[in-house]
């Protein structure tokens, strides 16, 4: 029997006095325990999304100087942890110091190592260069230095040795990537597997919560301890990082596969606790135990609860103020930091023009009544008519001719006026009097296609509905009041009502008008646009539509598009006109968007490299368009 | 003597459509003119800053419909052309289908090939993943090829053999980094040399301008044509490409080299054109020629004027409205803009409150005279006074308590809302119904501590001055004046006003009051905290200070430090204030600015990636600095 402490902790990024300390006091109950090993994540000292803080010479020697301090504390505990390693007479591909991502294992106060490797840590085999992930960047990896050093990687590659009392422990070890080696050509458990006896794998990762990945997880995990009899070990670690642009959870969910591939312990997501679990490498005596399915609308909410709440620590913010409408987003938002901050910390700030209806009055009105919240009603329209007139009667003067001319507002502008006073006026300076930041509200089909105003409603400290389709936000919105707040909370009407950004009186909600997007199509259209993995362009769009399978395609409901689009020129219409806007202007409203917090498989931001470069139609694309409308026209 | 045309053009990132016709017309050119050979950039077809649009199935079938347009071309021409090479029955480590960044060479309606290599086409072989560029994200290298296909490199790594009616030639294909190997562990020229004879080596490139590349190309590019006695030609792109948040202009300056590494042929910077170049491969019978210095603010206002013209015709801007307050950075943009889209396009703003000096206006309308601009002057106060009073008596009703709140504005609170109600009421408005977009005119300084309001001044369509810092604006604002207009443009008295934001009494310019940043030092502080390639940190500082060593390792003028700060602790707390800043705020307010133009070797943006972390101080640094203090009190 092997007594194992899993040290799944919320790592923070850029501390490593923080996660040192936090180490510490792990190490010192682990000991307490009576546990042979402690494991703790990858990066556990430094954090894993740092940016360029790789790039500090005195970073580096602070995180190998507090590496020593935990590497001391081995005594009588063997003590497994992941941090950054240098070799400080090499350089990387970019010039800079050697840095490697590494596997630690102390233990009596000294590293254990593979006699084959020039040092004493495992390095990261696979480094993922793709999504969020940046590694290849930093850190050089294994395969790099098998080919500088001309050691075979299956050299490199070994167990390390664990002399504990009562027994050898060949310890197979990975680094997050290394276990999702399915597309490199090279697969570290194999090549450990085949070369060397090992009695644990145990996988120390970093690896950021999204939406259906902890299924897969355990789908390939646990395969990899039943193809090769050997108990695995995950331990990944909790908190939030970040890319600047893109917000990222990290669930933990660390996981104990027995040699059948079972899971035998589990440390519940996004909780910060040591777990003791006792592995008989001989006989799988421990029990399996069962692992929840992850459920798409409660994970979301956790994920969503759980990273703003660490966000809004991590800057220092107690206070939010939210511009409510009466419409669904806003209230989304309102109830979800409610829960967060207590009523007591919100403001819900109405702010009214012309053009907003007494509905969606009475909706904010009732919003904040149900949520206990601070409530405000600062209407924009005597200002937006100030700067409206300002616009159009200050006079020009050409220093070219010497004439005066004045300029004229349109519909168009003056309803970004409106957006703006809102968010740059209103809500930045009550957020500030306030003594905290205000929301940004916005989802990810008004993201995707830029239906909104920069400085407008498209601010705030952050986005965290940004990575949510309308349709999530609906399921949010039900979620909210039936699970969390168990009543109505947000009003059903809220729910019911047509979505509109009531700008203009085209968009009057009691007259049904609203948005331009059709959700239940658009939502799908544009997911295939960015989140497929393979993404989809004007040219499959209308391949698809062509052979009747788009709907199939997209996911959405069937005869939605034969609804809304009767004739092919309206279908195409549509279709270059959102393009139009995702790969244009969109583009640059989402360079000066807020962080998003990260939900999906793909998020706006640092997963979704982007180049202002315009709308590209291919030659097969414009080929088959004028097909299609020959076509149509017989 | 083979004849070769440089195929020096314009990329437009993402329009292989329009790329592949400038390629056609010049491909007709180079055969009415008789050339052997044209060499054109690295990715022609494509362009090489496109985000992840590399993932995107239908593009990539069009880039490769494009390039089979291009081969078709090559009846009695060889050409040679950069594009992206895909394996659709192979996988990258993303999953995504195998996508390689390659070497095209075509002649007489076939592709040459290297009979050893599993493709008609040469692989890159060293894709940088450092700085801007995200090579590894999307193209699979020779390298893991190699590792791949068990392959050695020395097998795949071989000249294409090109038969001309004349002579044999055996070109050693580059793809720009594979020039650059001074920091790999393999030299793709140094294995190309010594395995194989070589009678030319072309390098095509996409390579952005930055300060003081040129410079340093023509030393490495010359040494290897030098060292291998081959001559060298390298062939890069024009235009301008971006990566979202950063946009970087490709200055060309396509050069050859001959045997002893002297240059013989030389494209403008700039400049679209085919050059056409004799080459002698027995004996260097063509000429040298001398190539002209980089100059440092010469490159940078052609940058800038080059950069900015092309990012306004790609997002079809027109018109341009700037906020003038009288100062420098707003003046130096008037200027530049002016010069790019002349007076009558441009609209100068000047905004007024009660804490303008009589001097700033009068200088705002000085140079809207000597610029011969547009001007309008829009007055903030009364919108201002309005909004603090409607923040102050609207009351704020508690839904827990039912009571009722105000809140107050405090002065800095109040300074913010003056520079939001610029930007996002007035010039936002303005620029709206003028047809244009407003600037951003932020200096480097001020960006990397976030020494703006976010949604007020750091707000625009481009922040075209953000990756320089004070000084160099300043350098900028002489030269405008000396150089390119001739004459007093930018009024000396804003060169010589003390820089002001003037949002308050304690920034009376007329007082000799104005910005906290102490330019002469602090330009220099910053930027070893971001652009020296192994970045400074408080500990290096500190460092630095104690050994008396800071201002020679900051590159500013001596005596500063004294000067400033007359004690230890008044030195660490500005240090630590900065710092901060730096890290901390200034981090959010980076991730909504605009796009920046980089000019430097290292710009904000894309290429300086962070994570809203906050300030870190290692305990190195705490240790320095409490004995530093303590010495202090000695």
């Amino acid at each position: 029997m092997i007594k194992i402490a899993l040290g799944q902790f919320e790592v923070q990024p850029g501390r490593p006095d923080l996660n040192t300390e936090k180490m510490l006091s792990m190490i010192a109950e682990a000991k307490e325990k009576r546990a042979d090993i402690v494991v703790f994540p990858e990066m556990a000292i430094p954090g894993y999304l740092l940016g360029d803080m790789w790039e500090q010479r005195a970073f580096l020697e602070d995180c190998e100087y507090h590496g020593e301090l935990i590497i001391q504390a081995s005594i009588n505990l063997c003590i497994i942890f992941g941090n950054v390693a240098m070799d400080w007479n090499k350089r990387n591909n970019d010039g800079r110091v050697r840095k490697y991502n590494a596997f630690f294992t102390a233990h009596n106060g000294k590293l254990l190592c593979n006699p084959k490797s020039p040092y004493p840590f495992v390095i990261k085999t696979l480094q993922p260069n793709y999504r969020e992930f940046d590694d290849t960047r930093h850190f050089y990896s294994l395969q790099k230095l098998s080919r500088e050093t001309s050691i075979a990687i299956e050299s490199l590659l070994q167990p390390i040795q664990l002399n504990l009392s009562k027994q050898i422990l060949n310890i197979g070890c990975l680094l997050c990537e290394d276990g999702w080696s399915d597309d490199y050509s090279i697969a570290p458990i194999e090549v450990l597997h085949h070369s060397h006896p090992i009695d644990l794998f145990i996988n120390i990762s970093s690896s950021p919560y999204t939406l259906g990945k902890n299924n897969k997880r355990n789908r390939v995990f646990s395969k990899q301890a039943q193809s090769t009899s050997t108990p695995l070990i995950y331990v990944n670690t909790t908190g939030i990082q970040n890319n600047g642009k893109t917000l990222y959870t990290f669930d933990g969910s660390s996981t104990v596969y027995n040699t059948t591939g079972d899971v035998i312990a589990y440390c519940e997501p996004y909780k910060e606790k040591l777990v003791i679990v006792d592995i008989d490498l001989e006989k799988n005596a421990t029990p399996p135990i069962k692992v929840p399915e992850e459920n798409d609308i409660v994970s979301i909410y956790h994920a969503l609860h759980y990273g703003v709440k660490k966000f809004l620590r991590n800057i220092h913010m107690k206070k939010v103020v939210i511009g409510v409408s009466g419409g669904i987003d806003s209230a989304v938002a309102a109830a979800l930091y409610t829960k967060i901050l207590g009523p007591e910390n919100i403001l819900l700030v109405n702010m009214p023009s012309i053009y907003n209806s007494k509905t969606t009055k009475d909706l904010s009105y009732q919003l904040a009544k149900n949520l206990k919240c601070n409530y405000i009603i600062a209407p924009i329209q005597e200002v937006v008519d100030y700067t409206i007139k300002q616009i159009q009667e200050t006079p020009i003067t050409s220093y070219i001719t010497g004439e005066q001319s004045n300029l004229t507002v349109s519909s168009f502008a003056a309803e970004n006026i409106q957006a703006r006073d809102r968010s740059a006026r209103i809500l930045a300076g009550i957020a500030a009097s306030y003594g905290g930041g205000f929301t940004c509200n916005a989802n990810k089909s008004e993201t995707t296609v830029g239906y909104s105003t920069l400085y407008g409603d498209q601010s705030g400290f952050l986005a965290a509905l940004a990575d949510l389709w309308k349709y999530q936000v609906y399921e949010l919105a039900d979620y909210l009041n039936k699970e969390i707040y168990k009543q109505e909370i947000i009003p059903q009407a809220t729910i019911d009502i047509v979505p509109s950004a009531e700008l203009s009186h085209n968009q009057a909600v009691d007259e049904g008008n609203g948005d331009p997007i059709k959700y239940p199509y658009h939502d799908y259209l544009f997911r295939s646009f960015m989140e497929h993995w393979n993404r989809a362009t004007p040219q499959d769009i209308l391949e698809w539509y062509q052979a009747g399978i788009l709907e199939d395609k997209l996911g959405c409901d069937p005869g939605l598009v034969a609804k809304y689009f009767p004739t092919t020129q309206e279908f195409i219409t549509d279709l270059e006109r959102w393009w139009n806007l995702y790969s244009g202007m969109a583009i640059a409203k989402r360079i000066q968007a807020p962080p998003i917090l990260a939900i999906s498989r793909r998020a706006y931001g640092f997963d979704h490299r982007e180049a202002q470069n315009g709308p590209y139609y291919t030659a097969k694309y414009k080929k088959l368009k004028s097909g299609l409308l020959a076509e149509s026209l017989v």
